[in-house]
C-alpha cells in the first residue's frame, strides 16, 4: 500500500517487471521548470540492463514518456506522468517459479502477504521498479540543480572484499564515475572489481558491494525533526531499494567505536576554508557527522554507505523446497546480473535526490511571509 | 513537522526537554485492549537517567500519566495522550549555549532551520523527547504481545572496540539484558564495557556503542512495498534516533561482500526445524536476509544492528566557534552520560515496536471480507 | 500538491485536458480481485462527451487501458494504473484566453497560484480531469460490489428550478437513471429538464442542477472519527468536483429548522422491517440522518445531494477584464456543455466509491487477530 | 484513526468528555510567533457551556495550559501541546446508556466500529471534543492574522425557521456577533431566535440552525487542486463537526438554479472597487464564487453556511430501542443545550482557520528560491 515516496514532493511508482509498463507520478513538481524527456533519460540509460558484459543481456531501451504535466517545456505545478514500456518481456523463462519460491526472493513473501503474486518475474519486487524511482528521481535533479545548485554523486566503493581508496569526496563527478563500467573511481580497484565480476559471473554466481553517494550544495536547514530527520529519510529511501541491507551516514558504524573528544566536529568561520556556501555562517572542521546534526543539513558535504547483498538469482544448483515444502533442485533460466551494485548507481543518486528535493520543499514552507 | 510517526498506528511525540512536559499522542490504538499506567512505566524506567553510576544524575522519576483513550482499564479505538511531566529542569546549566553552537548537537542546524531554538538544553534534540517513543512503544507491545506474541529484545553488541559474542538470538530476554548496567548479555564484553565507560567519564569524554535488537514472533507478511519496506520503515525509525548513525538488518554490510551461492537463504518445511510458528508453511535453512525479503516479514526472526555515536557533551575544553565565528573554547557544565548506549536500548526497541505495530495493522487492511 | 485522494484506497490522478493523457493510479486496491477494462469502460461511457444533444461534441472515446497492477486478469494488490489517451485535442479553440481570464473559470487563480497555466483549455481544471476519478471510482465499485454488495446510484434531482419528485431511494437503479439523457428517474421532471436545458443551450447559456446519490449495502462501522468522519469525507470528495458548490447528507439545510424530537431517528429491532442487512442488530425508523451518526454508518441506506454551478463556458458576450485589467469583450468558442450535471453524475459515483472504499479498507484495520 | 487534520499545519485533537482531559496537538506551527494562553483562551471562553441561559449549565472553567512548543512566549516550530482538563464529570448522568443506544447519537456506531464505547457520554463523540479543535483554531488565528492579515468571523444566521438578514458581510466583526447570547447581528432576528430557543427549551426538546462564516484577507492562491481544493478542505473541515448535515460555499444550492450568464463573476481592474488587498491584479464584480475558483482562493471575500441539526440530547420521552432491540422509552438525564448553534461559532471559525493556515502553508511551499 506504501507506493509513494515523500510528503511535500510526492513519487507514486507503479508497473510490474512483466507487465505493460512502468513508471511514476510525481506530485509536488514545482511550477515553472524547464523539463523534457531528454533531462530525464540519461539517468535511464545509466540504470537499463545490457550496459557492458558485466550486465544482464536483457534488451530494453527503457525510454521514458511524459504524460502530463509539462507543457511548452515547462513545468506546469500539476502531476508529471513518466511511463517506460516494457518491451521485452519473456515470461516463459519464469515457468518453474509457479512451484518454486526462489531463494532470497520475494515470491514467497508477496504470496504470504497478498494471497497472490505476479506469476513471471518478479513483479513489483523486480529490479525494473526502480525504473519509475529513476526517472522521477532525474526529474527531482532538476529542480535541485536549478535552485539550489545541488549535486548528486554515487559510486560503487566496494565489489566483494575489494575497496575503493582514496576518492576525494569534493571533486568526484558523473563522468570520472562513468570511466569504467564498475563506476569506481579508483579505477585499480575498479579493474579488480571488474576481474572479479567476471570471474563470478564465470562461476554462475554473483556478488554484492556498497556504494558511496555524496550529496554537494545542500543548504543548512534541510531534514524535518523528529522523525523526519534527513538522514532517516535517507535511510528509508536506500533501504527501499531492492537488495540494499543497509546504510551508514557520516562516520557510522565507525562512529560508535569513537570517543566524542574525537568525532565532534569542532566549529569555525565559513571563510577561514574559503567555502562559496553562503547559507550559513558556520563551517566545521572535521565532517563526521556526514553534513547533518539532530536531523538537519549544516551545509557540510552529505555522503553516505550503501550496502547491497549478491543479487539473489544464480545460475547454480540450490537445493531448496517447493511451496509445500517438498525438496527440490532449482535451477535459474532467467536473465540476470552478476552484479548490480554498478546499476544501483543511479538508483541510490535518484533516491537521495528525492529525498532532498522533499526536504527542500519542506522547509520552502517555511518561507511563508 | 514530521512529529508522527507511522500510516495505522500513528504515534505523534510532543515536548522539549526543559519544558513543561514531554509525551505522545497515539492515533489508531486498537479498541478494548487492557492498558494502563503500568504497563507503560517499565520501559521508561529503563530508559530514564540516574539508573546507575554510568548515567547522567538527572533526577527524573518520568512517570507517565493516561490523560486520553482508556476508560476502564481497556482503549477505546481513540487517541492515546501519554504525558510525563518534566521535573528537574536546570535551564542555568546552558546559560553559555546562547552565545556558542555545541559542537556536534543540534544547536547550529535548529537555528538554521527555524530561526529559533529552545535557549536550555536541547530543546526537541535531546535525548529527553525519546520518552514520548518509550510511552508509546510499550503501548504498542502491548498490542503486539497480546495479538501476536510478537517480543522483542534490543541489548547493547559494542562499547567503543569491545564487542559482544556468543548471544544467542532466539533465546536473549530483558532479564537477561538487564543483569548488568550496560546491558549486554555477554557478560565478559559487559564487564569490561563497563570498565571503558568509567575510564571514559574520568577522562570527561564519551563513547560510542552499537545495539543489537532482535524481533520474535512476527508473522510473514508484514512489509509495505515498494516505499513502506519492513527494513526501510525499520532503518527510518532507527535513524531518527538522536545519536544513530546507521542500521543494518541480516548479513548488513558484511552481506555485500558475500556471493550469492553463500548468501541465499534457502527453503525449507517448516517442521524440520520443529517450530510452532504456525503462521507461514515454509522456514528458511540459514537467515542472512534478516527475517525480511522483499520488504516483507518471512516469519523468521528479525535482527539488526544500530550505531550510535558517542554523545556530543563531553567535559573537555573544546575549541570552536560561537555563532558569529569567533573562536572560543567551550567548557561543558551541563549533566551528560559517558555512554548513553545502554540506555538507548528501550528507546531502540520501543521504535521497533512502532514500526511493526504499524506493519501488523497495514497488513489487517487485508482482512476486508 | 494534492492530487490523492484517500489513506487506504489511494487515487492519484494526473492529466491535463489537452495533454497526452489523462488518468489514475490506485495504491491499495485489494489483491485477487477480478477486473479487467471491460468493467471500468461503462463509467466512462456515461461520463464521457458526445453522448447526446445535450453535451458537448469533443469526440473523445475514453478508452481506458490498464498499464499496470492485474495479471490474468486479477489484482495483484501493486498498484493500479488506467490511462485514457487525449485524441480530440484542439489548442486553436482556446487562443484568447491567454491574455483574457475566462470568468468563474480557474485561468486566474490557477495563474495566482502557480505562475503558469496550461494554455490550452482549463489543463487540471477541466472536467477532463474527472476521467482518472472515474475509471478509479470504477474500479472501486468491482471491490465494493464484490465484497460487501454496496451498490451506489446517482441521478439529476434538479435542473434549475425543476425538481424531481416521487423518487424512491431503495429501488433506484443505474437503469432506470439511464432512461433518458438528462438521467432523472422522474421522467415528467426528466422531459421538462431536458426542454429546458435545449433552451439554455439555444440562449448561448448554461444551467446548474443537482445530484442526489444514494448508498445502498453500506455496512455499520465505515467512517473514521473525528475528521475522517463519512460525511466529512463525502463533503470533500463531491466539493473536489469541478463545479460542485455544496454537499447535504439526510436532513441537510432542513434539518436544520427541525426540532431534535422530531429530527431524532428512533432505534427499533431489525427484523421489524425485514430488512435482510445482518451487519447491525438495529435499525432506525426514520432517516434523516441519512446512514451516518456521529461520523459513522449505521448500516441504513446513505443519501446526499450536491449542487452544481452552470457551466462557466458560455456562448454569451461577457464584458470582462483581460490580465492586466483592461476592459475586453470575450466570446467563447470552445465546445462546451449547457448543462454538465447529468454527465456528472458518474463522477459523483465515483467519487462516493473511492470515499466508501477507503473507509472499507479503514475498517478492516480493525481485524487484526 | 483520522484524529489528525491538516497536511502542513498538523492537529491531532485527543480527549473523551469524561476522561481526565481533551486538547490538541499541533505540528507545523511556524516558529518565532509570539503565542500564549491568554491568545488562545477567549475563543476557548465563547465555546465553554454555562454562558448565558440558553447553553447547557454544565460548569468547565476549560482553562488551556500549552505543554510544549513555546518558550520565552515565542512559537519554536515544534509541537505545540493544548489541553484543558476535565473538571465537572458526571458519569452517573448516562448510567441508563449502557444499555440504550441513544437516538441519533453516536453510541451505537461507536459500538458498531469499535466493539466498544466510553460508557459515560459521548467521549469522542461529545461536544466536547471540539475543544482542542478551538484551541487549535485559536492557535491558527495568530500565524493567520500576522502574516496575512486574515479574519475569521462566523455567526448565526438561522434558527429554525428565523433567518437573520441584512448583515454586511465586509464589516461583520466577532464583537458585534457577540453582542447577544445567540451570536447572530441582525438584532432583531436574535431577539426572535432566542425566544424560540427559551420556547424550545420549556418544552424538553431541541432545535437547529445555520452559521455564515466570512474569512476576509484571504490571498488569492490559497487551495491544493485537485483533491484539497480549498472548497473541499473547507466543507470537510465544517462536515467533521458534531451534528453538522452539510456546507455550501458562494451560491451554494441556489447557485445550482441559476444560469451561468448571471453567475458568472465577471473581472475588473482590483482599483476599480477601491480595495486594498494588494495581493492580486484582478477583482470580480460580483462573489457567486464565494472566494474560490477551480479551488484556489481568489482575493475575495470567503463565505460559507453550515446548517446544524437539533441537538440529539432532548428532555422527552423517546420510545426507542435498547441494544437488543427490545422497545423502551428513555428519558434523558445528562446536562445538554436547548440549541447548540451559537457555542458552534467559535468552532467553526476553528475549523476555518485550522483549513487556511494548512492552505497558507502549502502556498509557501511554492517559495522554494
Amino acid at each position: 500500500m506504501s507506493n509513494t515516496f515523500g510528503n511535500c514532493f510526492k513519487v507514486t511508482t507503479f508497473g510490474e517487471s512483466h507487465g505493460a509498463a512502468v513508471g511514476a507520478v510525481i506530485d509536488g513538481f514545482p511550477p515553472s521548470i524547464p523539463i523534457s524527456e531528454k533531462d530525464i533519460q540519461p539517468q535511464l540509460d545509466r540504470r537499463r540492463p545490457g550496459q557492458s558484459s558485466i550486465s544482464t543481456q536483457r534488451n530494453e531501451a527503457d525510454l521514458v514518456e511524459i504524460l502530463s504535466g509539462v507543457e511548452n517545456g515547462l513545468s506546469l505545478g500539476t502531476p508529471i506522468t513518466l511511463v517506460v514500456k516494457n518491451k521485452d518481456k519473456r515470461p516463459g523463462d519464469y515457468a518453474q517459479d509457479d512451484t518454486v519460491p526462489r531463494p532470497s526472493h520475494a515470491d514467497y513473501t508477496y504470496l504470504m502477504k497478498y494471497g497472490i503474486k505476479a506469476d513471471s518475474g518478479g513483479g513489483r519486487a523486480s529490479g525494473r521498479e526502480t525504473i519509475g524511482r529513476v526517472a522521477a528521481g532525474a526529474a527531482a535533479e532538476i529542480f535541485l540543480r536549478k535552485n539550489f545548485g545541488t549535486e548528486i554523486v554515487g559510486f560503487v566503493s566496494s565489489v566483494g572484499k575489494i575497496n575503493a581508496k582514496g576518492i576525494d569526496f569534493n571533486t568526484v563527478t558523473r563522468v570520472m564515475v562513468d570511466e569504467n563500467p564498475v563506476r569506481c573511481p579508483d579505477l585499480d580497484a575498479a579493474k579488480l572489481m571488474e576481474e572479479l565480476i567476471h570471474e563470478v559471473k564465470n562461476e554462475g554466481d554473483s556478488i554484492g558491494g556498497v556504494i558511496t553517494c555524496v550529496c554537494k550544495g545542500v543548504p543548512a536547514g534541510w531534514g524535518e525533526p523528529v522523525f523526519g530527520k534527513l538522514e532517516a529519510a535517507l535511510g528509508a529511501a536506500m533501504l527501499s531499494i531492492p537488495a540494499c541491507k543497509g546504510f551508514e551516514i557520516g562516520s557510522g558504524f565507525e562512529g560508535a567505536a569513537m570517543r566524542g573528544s574525537e568525532h565532534n566536529d569542532l566549529f569555525v568561520r565559513r571563510d577561514q576554508r574559503n567555502m562559496t556556501d553562503r547559507s550559513s555562517p558556520l563551517r566545521t572542521l572535521t565532517n563526521r557527522s556526514g553534513g547533518v546534526q539532530g536531523g538537519i543539513s549544516n551545509g557540510e558535504l552529505i555522503y553516505f554507505r550503501v550496502p547491497f547483498k549478491p543479487a539473489a538469482t544464480i545460475s547454480r544448483d540450490q537445493k531448496t523446497a517447493d511451496y509445500q515444502g517438498n525438496e527440490i533442485v532449482l535451477k535459474s533460466k532467467g536473465r540476470h546480473d552478476p552484479c548490480v551494485v554498478h546499476r544501483a548507481v543511479p538508483v541510490v543518486e535518484s533516491m537521495a535526490a528525492l529525498v532532498l528535493a522533499d526536504m527542500a520543499l519542506g522547509q520552502a514552507m517555511r518561507n511563508y511571509d
